[in-house]
């Protein structure tokens, strides 16, 4: 257990709390069966997904004004859908397959742990998702969080430190009492240079078969659990 | 039932969730017992409220820059403190009276009557507290909100359309199909006029002896409920 204990917990959402990849990819083969679309449905995910850094860096940078998540993301699929030469999908399909980043499914151990959590805790999602995204999927799989800290209430990503200390500043918070968990590594480090507590647990399946980091803590973080419940554990809740 | 059916219900708080008056006279009398400070404590909770309208106005003109409600409560507390000629509360004391608008308790029907609604719709308050005084509310008094729509979020007080059209443009609604409900006709208005569908319930001891409006509906709301319960049945859940 942290010497101190933070009086809020923000969860890195994209992974550390859902599976994005088995989720689309499910989501996406089982919305085209029966459409007459054919095309490989996981390389179109893991393509969409490494489109996901590019494409906020973009803001980051000042190259784009302030985008929400789900409008780069239809961005990028709409590009990726020309790369893989997939024909067929009507703008209704289009939408559908955007929105699938709202219906995400939770690791086995996040619903039970952020239950144990949220009885001492605030818990909050701090993600590059819109509030919308976060919501929506908050209500499709049944998170229990007590506020939505998404990325349009700053008008900026992480790791740009008013993210961090947004969260602080709403919740009229020192940085040091907030903790932010994740299962990676860069997101807590820039946490810790906001002066938030931290707390790692890996996912090494989030990437399937393209998994190249993130399998352990690479700092002395201050929380490492397996998942979400032994962090709840190691908490003392 | 209304015709079409909102996505997302945001409550007015103050009042039309949570009992103010009688959880603040409660709350203060009981922890000034025993520290020998004496006032006639219910005159000065009616007096805090009064300021209430009057400190946000002199923020909606521009006379101050955005300030957190609860720092506008505290400005008047400060005042009224010396104007009642109490003697005797140290800095301590008086953080904690003023965090007593974080432990307000909700009327009977309002934990149940928000639990039912919860299952098929998006909900949170929509209130001129900031986003950590409504959260350790929720958190105190087991309000189960999805998201807490503070006013610091958009700077601005209702009524003012920034902090309507803020929630329809966070949810990525359109204004119709968001709901307002409130025990209060005005802040009613003022929603309808953004385009936002409105429930109405009242709350006739809000005010204790004080009370001198918002006994009944003075518009045709898309909902007239005798409280969340019966607003919960009226929408079908």
């Amino acid at each position: 257990m942290p010497s101190k204990q933070p009086v809020a917990i923000v969860f890195d959402t994209f992974g550390s709390v859902v599976d994005w990849r088995s989720s689309l990819i499910a989501d996406l083969t089982s919305y085209v069966a029966g459409r007459g679309v054919t095309a490989d449905w996981a390389a179109l995910v893991d393509a969409w997904r490494a489109a996901y850094h590019p494409s906020m860096d973009r803001v980051r940078k000042g190259e784009l004004p302030w985008t929400r998540l789900d409008d780069l993301h239809r961005a990028s699929l709409d590009r990726l859908v020309s790369d893989f030469g997939i024909q067929g999908l009507s703008e209704e399909d289009l939408v559908h397959i955007n929105l699938g980043w709202h219906r995400l499914h939770p690791w086995a151990d996040a619903i039970p742990g952020l239950t144990r959590l949220k009885s001492r805790f605030i818990i909050g999602p701090l993600s590059n998702g819109n509030v919308s995204l976060l919501l929506n999927m908050a209500k499709f799989a049944g998170i229990p969080w007590d506020m939505i800290f998404g990325s349009d209430l700053f008008g900026h990503f992480k790791p740009d430190p008013e993210t961090y200390l947004g969260v602080a500043r709403l919740l009229d918070l020192r940085p040091d009492q907030v903790m932010m968990a994740a299962a990676h590594n860069g997101d807590l480090a820039a946490a810790r240079s906001c002066g938030l507590q931290t707390a790692f647990f890996p996912r090494p399946s989030e990437y399937g078969p393209h998994q190249k980091r993130d399998y352990a803590a690479d700092q002395d973080w201050d929380i490492v659990a397996t998942d979400i419940q032994d962090m709840a554990s190691k908490l003392g809740v």
